[in-house]
């Protein structure tokens, strides 16, 4: 029997994500031990207040309200960021990494803009910078990116990586539902915002594959320099017109690599029905990622939700404990 | 500058696989060392007669007719089996893994027949046993599979993992065309084997289906306890009637788990069209797998192919020298 490794977390932030994370470590610590030889340990939980904290399942004495608690305890391993937004979670990661702490992050927002920053704070300290819920959610995108990138170059990325939109563009296809009824309809199913603006105008899609290609092209590429076209101009008619053609419309995000320059674009493209992207329905997600020696590689699944994300997260924990700072990927300034 | 670390390869086998991955190595070999500061060397490559090893490229002073001068070499990390068939590639693992080297193998049928045995010695030693190549060529399945099991309980697999009988499938499906003469395209193109009963009568599906759900069970399920129905027997009617469905005949691998007790079935089976294996043609391999917490998620590519299994080979190297033994996963006795 292996000696168990205890591991000190902090998880900052406790909205739907951060309380599922919560919840699988309290169901789960005593699998995770006995399969890992690792004692996953909540030590501090970070929310605007205590009460938000005690709500999530926690005791008062894990509860902060800043992260600067969690940052200055040099017993804390991991620092799970699950705030969403720029800032503060940007400053909060650089410095977690700095302080020498493996950081997990859900947050598409702050490490698309923040990326080459981040990845070279981490590798200086030679710490984890893991981020596989923050595309895809439960989907393993960034593990098997991983894998695909240290043999091949892959110069092309292609997917439906935003649920709502694309739950929103089948219920128009499949039911001949009006775009303003879809939304409404994903907002009753809580897979849209009340303010739908970064779903439906494509800002959440453009991070995600901001993300990607900096990963493809081992340099940061900023979100602002994505082409981005939202879904709400896309008509009943010209659903229809794609249903006649044989395909449908879908919200695709595209990178394209020609002669060492990236073409990056959000918006709304026929799909022929040969491809196994016009048969992603619903609020499922799938990237088509194709490498010179791999071909082309999809993986598809649920793209959000809190227990896929929770999952994605915990496991990024795990790797790293296990893998450390070889893990980091290395991304160069744009 | 990070220092060049040198690692050792002994490549077992110069086939259609091991040709590709000397030459993949002999290509990229600058690259992986600029990228990730590990230098592969080829040290040694085995094959029945020294001409064969040159004939891939090699040197003569490369070139052994038997493992044991790889084995018995203290300066040798990694060996890279891709002899296929049961022995001697499962006894040379064993052996090399004993004597603290990490293994790499594309190896479908030594592993779904040894798998708890390779595990464990592998373990006891610490030392990586890895074999993404065995299943589903370049697709990352086993890194997304170690991933979604770190932290779900992974009850059913479902997949077309055989790419020579899809690719029949889709002939007869799409062109009426004859079985027997779907198989004669398929060897045509390299496809099929002269001898094709292998892939025809589901014994390659069952070896790939045994690996996953010994990983997915944690403990060995040995091939022989599969019910295996090859495709001889499907007919042109069936299919037609599976059109008229809505759907088409696919060879599906499944194992579903109920209670702890594994079921296990390679057969031709009805695929509805609403299901994403529906829309895998021609010789494409797709697996999905279903968690408590991630919920499906399907991986799909090539499934075989000497650049994508070479690719795949490559990768696992990296792994084992960066990660070592703690990627080896458990697979208890059966």
């Amino acid at each position: 029997m292996e000696q168990l490794k205890t591991v000190n977390l902090a998880i900052l932030g406790v909205g739907t994500i951060g309380r599922a994370v919560v919840q699988l470590i309290h169901e789960q610590s005593d699998r995770i031990a006995e399969q890992t030889g690792i004692q996953l340990t909540i030590r501090y939980a970070m929310a605007r207040s205590i009460e938000r904290v005690k709500a999530a399942g926690l005791r008062p004495e894990q509860a902060i309200t800043s992260a600067e608690p969690a940052l200055a305890d040099p017993n804390v391993d991991v620092v799970v960021e699950v705030l969403g937004g720029e800032e503060p979670a940007a400053s909060i990661m650089h410095a977690a990494l700095e302080r020498g702490k493996h950081v997990v992050t859900a947050n598409k927002e702050a490490l698309a803009k923040h990326f080459a920053a981040l990845s070279a704070i981490a590798r200086a300290n030679n710490r984890a910078l893991l981020f596989e819920a923050s595309v895809g959610g439960g989907i393993p995108l960034m593990a098997s990116l991983r894998q695909i990138l240290a043999t091949n170059r892959v110069s092309q990325l292609r997917g439906i990586v935003n649920g709502t939109t694309n739950f929103i563009l089948t219920q128009m296809a499949e039911h001949s539902t009006p775009y303003h009824e879809a939304l409404q309809e994903a907002q009753r199913l809580g897979y849209a915002e009340p303010d739908p603006t970064a779903d439906v105008e494509g800002y959440d899609a453009a991070y995600k594959l901001a993300i990607l290609a900096s990963l493809a092209a081992k340099k940061q590429i900023h979100p602002e320099n994505i082409e981005r076209v939202g879904i709400t101009q896309v008509t009943p008619e010209e659903i229809a017109e794609a249903r006649r053609r044989g395909g449908v419309i879908k919200l695709l995000a595209q990178a394209t690599e020609e002669n060492g320059t990236w073409r990056l674009r959000v918006a709304p493209e026929f799909v022929p029905g040969d491809s196994l992207l016009a048969h992603v329905r619903l609020n499922f997600n799938a990237i088509e990622v194709t490498g010179d020696r791999v071909g082309t590689v999809v993986l598809y699944g649920q793209g959000a939700g809190p227990l896929p994300t929770a999952s994605a997260i915990v496991s990024d924990v795990l790797d790293a404990i296990r893998f450390g700072g070889a893990l980091t990927p290395a991304i160069a300034p744009a």
